[in-house]
């Protein structure tokens, strides 16, 4: 019995929470068993090494440590939980995988895409997503929703300048064109219910 | 201005700490400026993440997880501490680096010398030490200065030890025949004022 593991990519408020509560809702009602997850994904060895990424005090954190930490959280969270629910036939339903750091780390903060594919290699092995849906939003449309949204917290992410999640966006481009196969790009803007429709039809098609 | 950066390997019980003091000694009184440092170095994120690392209860932490933590530690540490010393002109004594993270994670934990090579290569960039001095003792001699105790019996954890440590001594000999130039081999079963000088001799041969 082998699952399907499915990640979800997009920018800062392109609303990938929301459509993978929609897809989420719609495989259970036609049976399936689906896991909902996300880094750290409550695995406390990830949950530490995130308070140390995520601590508003680290500014002297150096992107490449930075770079390092994501990828030894994405090992454990892997390890923990997202082998062993494919191992239970479930499908799993991962917010933000390893193209975050592709994107993140290798484009925008510019170590390099083919660098930081290498300590992710190292990290997941073989386990790539089966299908990865890019929510697709303009920057300029994702960030106006992250900072209308009433009592979200501010991270140290958040902070940075819409130049920075511009180039998120052309990193996520990038990886459309260099992961043709496993990246399928969805149209975010959309109504909520139309990205649901396009997302599960694309799932449909690995299931 | 640009200093010079000295590490020092060997398995447990090697007595390089004690030989890295009297080569600080030895040094100061020639007028270098030298600092000794060690991972994670009083650095806090490098604290933080070595806390990670070294917490007894983290059973469940994957040998993956564990070589991408020490990467990131040293990392930090380099940023920090190291590189801004070198900058200095200051002579780093730097009690174990990246050799030790070939030699335990990469060969001893059967993750693979080239992997964790790629990872830690990520980490360091371009700076290796001028010099790695591997103080050479036999693993059954070292383990029996740190397990010293009048009548003790060896047991079946004991033997494991011993065959961890074998594999640890037979990594250091590996990394001295792939990097002859860099590691230099000096012998730690002498009497520490003699394995000192052989330190001092190297030393003083890249100065």
């Amino acid at each position: 019995m082998i699952g399907k593991f499915i990640s979800f990519e997009g920018t800062e408020g392109s609303g990938k929470t929301s459509v993978i509560k929609e897809v989420k809702q719609y495989l259970e009602d036609k049976g399936y068993v689906v896991m909902i997850t996300r880094e750290p994904g409550g695995i406390r060895i990830s949950e530490k090494i995130r308070q140390i990424i995520l601590d508003v005090d680290h500014t002297e954190m150096d992107a490449r440590t930075e770079a390092l930490l994501f990828a030894a959280s994405r090992r454990q969270h892997l390890i923990e939980k997202v082998r062993p629910a494919l191992e239970e036939g479930k499908i799993i339903l991962c917010d933000r995988f390893v193209d975050s750091s592709l994107v993140y780390q290798g484009i925008a903060r510019d170590l390099g895409f083919d660098e930081v594919y290498q300590i992710n290699k190292f990290a997941i092995e073989d386990t790539l997503p089966d299908l990865t849906l890019f929510v697709d939003v303009r920057p300029e449309v994702g960030l106006k929703r992250v900072f209308e949204t009433p009592n979200r917290e501010i991270n140290r992410l958040d902070l940075e300048k819409i130049n920075f999640h511009k180039k998120i966006y052309e990193g996520y481009l990038f990886l459309l064109d260099r992961f043709p196969k496993r990246i399928k790009r969805i149209n975010g803007e959309a109504q909520i219910e139309e990205v649901a429709r396009e997302a599960i039809s694309a799932i449909e098609q690995i299931l």
